[in-house]
């Protein structure tokens, strides 16, 4: 059941106009009950422009209380004809999102793994194919999924702290970073620093990940909100309707083909993910964090 | 009716060899009188090289004439054996060209609109696909449809100044650059400076183009012609069918892909150009650039 | 007949997992006799790390002898489990490899020549397609298929002597690198640095090849072993079956595209070498290089 005042999933977003995955037809994301306070929701409505912080202490992990909650908060932002643009950033200190919730991926059932990984896919079809200009403002250590949630961006800022870093490093996991997550990955850095990047599962510090291109600009971190606000307003200055078309004749292609393999995709995370040698290699990962933080 | 001593664009060049676009067929282009007085051509026999020089004053705005001369100029300039390569440049101050005529776009019939459409994609076909050696020497700003002329060389010279600028602004117009636009644009740029770029309907001044690869070069502006001149010799010191047919193999896919659906494409633009809404922003960017004259 | 102690080509490596090139089927590269020391290989079963060094005097041409040894060889060490990386590099001073072997290309039978062929595509889709880290130790020279060899690599290291050059110099020879050159090559340097430096057969000094992302590294050359074996380590620190699992995923399109055409591309390279001009062009070059010689 839904919690009043809150949409479903259900119905795909009226204002959507000719985005990128309109095809898609009605969302099949679960319209279940959640926790609704991961994620701070603030919108001007003067500007136009709201703000996703992500409050999931310790670390902003991607759980599937969080992703559904992500996929909601965003879908009403996107219905909203208030609002225009929306800013991710974090609540929570030294990390903008460790990537998805490694809980969430060990020693659950099939059922489990599937909606898991459903709203894994979700949240990334609805930032990527966004009519809304998205801007991260990266105010922290951003590996996996958190990296992929800035990929997905229009721009991406970043905090130049040397000690924050970002990548898709899924290879150091003994894990495999999805195709989508590649293309995404591609379509900002190109193939060669992917290819690269990808196979080290390279973590970037901030200094390294903008001069490969995986972030747009740096900034001291007390002129990270103003800087994007900044960024927000050049590209809010576009005409809605050109700039929506033309961001979807950029990312269709990419979008396209995670829709039309979902299920196949869904299928193929449950079966690596199931493997004895995939759940040992997890488990001894977690065991690791645990010691880290004791 | 077509003038004497001009050729018609109903047949494909002779010395097409295996030439990116081939497979098109007999040309569609309509054979109409024309005034023929728009492009300065000069060929220089011992060296192979032409030059075709923009004269549309004010700002060289690519309008059906414009463009019906230009291809049949280049066609001539194709079919001429002592011709290997073409060097465009404007003959107009401080402009190279200012893109698509925005008076071909308003207020006139679907079937102008069809026709101007129509010669707008194969100015693109004629010199994206080229067997000749084409150089830009840019002079001058180049927004828009002019800039995609300049991305459609093999090679891209541009006069330093900051004051000139180059970009697909479309987006800033509130209308949206068709995909060939997009492919050619990408194909020089990569992808992520090609969607920033895009969205945000930037025009780059000379330095900045130079840095994200838009241009090849920059030179002062005394030196344009003589640079243009140089690195066609450095291009023509190849043997001409390996260039040619190596050219082929890196343009073919996105050439192919206007050819398979150019009809689909005349149709889209007709229908996006005669909306109300589309109509009247064209109008109000035709009267800001009167008041902005006067 | 296969020499004892040789593996012939006739079986698809065993240990080749989900790796890029699997639904190939068995090769049908020709089992027969050659001579076994062209190339000195040394395995450190210790680091799991083999060296396989070039040593075809004089300039390590890319001879139907030379290409079947190669292929066998690392054949071998694909299918060792004590061996996860290989190093590619030279034993002739200032010449990492010159390319195909022109004397193969010329005045020879069309079955020479498809059996050539199919041995320069065997040993790009075994390299490309490698499960093992693959490094180019570049020591001197590489112009067309020995910088086909560095580009299929997971690392390229150049010694960064100015005199060594690197490229896809096929233009300057009048005859057109095949699609699978140019699809490695886009892969690494993005469309625009490929289309013009397939364009104009550019060599590269090593400098230059470092400046467009053609090679990753630079060093002295009293450095290249020891930069090789660090580079080796960090890419050998990640678990195999992820890191194999993520170079298929980034490789499998291009791998496929030849796959997919092999037969075809045979029979173009047969038509295309058989051309009386192309047999001149190649000749006249032969004796160039004969006189440069004496």
């Amino acid at each position: 059941s839904v919690p009043p005042g809150v949409l479903p999933l259900c119905h795909p977003p009226s204002a959507w106009g000719r985005a990128a995955w309109q095809p898609l037809g009605p969302l099949r994301a679960p319209c279940r009950a959640f926790s609704n306070n991961k994620i701070l929701v603030e919108l001007d409505e003067s500007s136009g422009v709201a703000t996703m912080k992500f409050k999931n202490p310790p670390v902003n992990s991607l759980s599937l209380d969080f992703l559904t909650e992500f996929c909601i908060s965003l879908e009403k932002l996107e219905n909203n004809r208030a609002c225009r643009g929306v800013i991710f950033t974090s609540a929570v200190p030294k990390i903008f999102s460790s990537g998805l919730d490694i809980t969430e991926m060990c020693g659950k059932s099939t059922e489990h793994y599937a909606e898991f990984w459903r709203a894994v896919q979700e949240m990334w079809l609805r930032v990527y194919g966004s009519n809304m200009v998205t801007v991260a403002a990266v105010n922290g250590s951003s590996p996996a999924g958190g990296c992929l949630i800035a990929l997905s961006c229009d721009y991406r800022i970043m905090v130049e702290n040397p000690k924050f870093n970002i990548g898709l490093n899924e290879a150091q996991l003994g894990i495999v970073a999805p195709f989508w997550f590649k293309d995404t990955f591609v379509n900002v850095v190109g193939h060669r620093i992917a290819e690269r990047s990808l196979q080290l599962g390279s973590l970037h510090p901030a200094p390294e990940a903008h001069k490969c291109g995986l972030v747009d600009e740096l900034v001291p971190e007390e002129k990270l909100q103003e800087k994007a606000v900044a960024v927000m307003a050049q590209w809010l200055a576009l005409p809605d309707h050109a700039r929506q078309l033309t961001k979807s004749m950029m990312r269709k292609a990419v979008l396209d083909r995670l829709v039309a393999h979902r299920e196949e995709d869904i299928q193929n995370f449950i079966s690596f993910i199931s493997k004895d040698s995939i759940q040992k290699s997890l488990r001894m990962y977690m065991e690791m964090l645990k010691k880290k933080k004791s």
